[in-house]
């Protein structure tokens, strides 16, 4: 089976790498930016080109969302399956006469960052059963955790991750701002920070609350409102009726 | 010098364990739960008491916060320094005529969990100098931070560690909640939540911000805005403000 990645940036590069590591041949990388292109192909010994697609029969399509459409045209083989890597985009955004899928590894990634590409889920959508098939046997290879998904499905998936991500390290800023400025280290709370979240790894976050709201003290509820102000005493009260509604406090 | 822990529960206990793993004697362990204080004598060779407290010059008070004030009392030594071990407690709760002092390891405790002691930011607060110096040296023999902090700096240490992890656990809540709703195993996030965690130990989480917010895609933002009600929907509308005020968008 002939595979290409397209793309050069984070998710190109990990995508492959992982590929590589776990013995699936690839036939060649592909993308614009030929000095990054040049770097992935030296370290994982892949054929690189920004000018002549090969043939494939998969296509796997690793660029940022508002790129994919216009890549997808590139792909001229009718006879093949073209796969993105987007969270958020539909199947049918890929615009050629090809079978169209969706190949989502849920992470985020940097290239200076090692990752365990085994723990990395990923959810598949295909037109049909064989390229499922297909792209299950390929995913499995690389992770333990594959599973089908629409783009129905995706879409909850990455307000799942909004919430357990992006809002989670917006109240990291919010905290630091708050230690900032009684010139504590950040640092210091990192140790923490770590417990906390090794804790999910073992139990029910619900069961894993702490804190004064689900505590009800209703004493230090208000003498922290009384030191905060502006988005930070509204996200202080948005969240503690959040955890109060949810205990039945 | 003669060093007494008073009480028996997750603290008390890794308290000991802290002072006994890094040669630090204790004279005695101390407290009403015999059975407790029997495992935790047996474990940690320490001789234990339910009805007779030794003397010391130092006894640390690791119980509960309510239960800070009536323990306090039983200590009748003049001659001696007394800590509490409580974020949110003034030293003047402790009511006896001995010198007062707050020695507050930032953590959270379970008996289960091993913990990294070197990690465990120690805040301190005394009366006079000499103690402050005492308190130093033994909490340093723990861990590589340890810094002084009146009460007041407590309180904002407090509401630091309540957006760095009690509100953080409750966005995981939320974050399950949605991720149920669609049978999307909630393990699958584990990867990118340690992920998101591990960058802030590299850099700052202003800088390490994504998502729809701070990209202020606004398709995306309305788009989760209909996947959403009651709690979460107020939750992801005060965040999304919240990042975009942080960012001036």
């Amino acid at each position: 089976m002939q595979i290409v990645i397209i793309g050069s940036g984070n998710v190109a590069y990990h995508m492959a790498k992982a590929f590589v590591l776990n013995n699936i041949p690839l036939t060649q990388i592909f993308g614009r930016n030929e000095k990054e292109l040049n770097k992935i192909s030296d370290e994982l010994k892949i054929p690189f080109s920004t000018e002549k697609l090969e043939d494939a029969d998969l296509y796997i399509i690793c660029v940022s969302d508002n790129a994919v459409e216009t890549v997808s045209k590139i792909i001229t083989k009718k006879d093949s399956l073209v796969a993105h890597t987007s969270g958020s985009l539909p199947k049918e955004i890929l615009a050629g006469e090809y079978r169209k899928s969706s190949f989502y590894p849920l992470q985020t990634f940097s290239k200076s960052k090692e990752l365990e590409y085994s723990n990395i889920p990923f959810f598949i959508e295909t037109e049909n059963e064989e390229d499922k098939k297909t792209l299950f046997e390929i995913a499995s290879k690389i992770s333990k955790n594959v599973m089908e998904s629409t783009h129905e499905k995706r879409k909850y998936i990455h307000l799942t991750a909004v919430f357990a991500c992006n809002f989670v390290n917006h109240l990291f800023s919010r905290a630091k701002e708050i230690s900032d400025s009684q010139e504590i280290p950040f640092n210091y709370f990192l140790p923490l920070i770590d417990e906390t979240v090794q804790k999910i790894h073992e139990i029910d976050p619900k069961s894993a609350q702490t804190g004064p709201a689900v505590r009800n003290d209703k004493r230090i509820l208000e003498l922290h409102e009384q030191l905060l102000k502006d988005e930070s005493l509204e996200i202080y009260k948005t969240m503690n009726h959040s955890i109060q509604k949810m205990y039945e406090l």
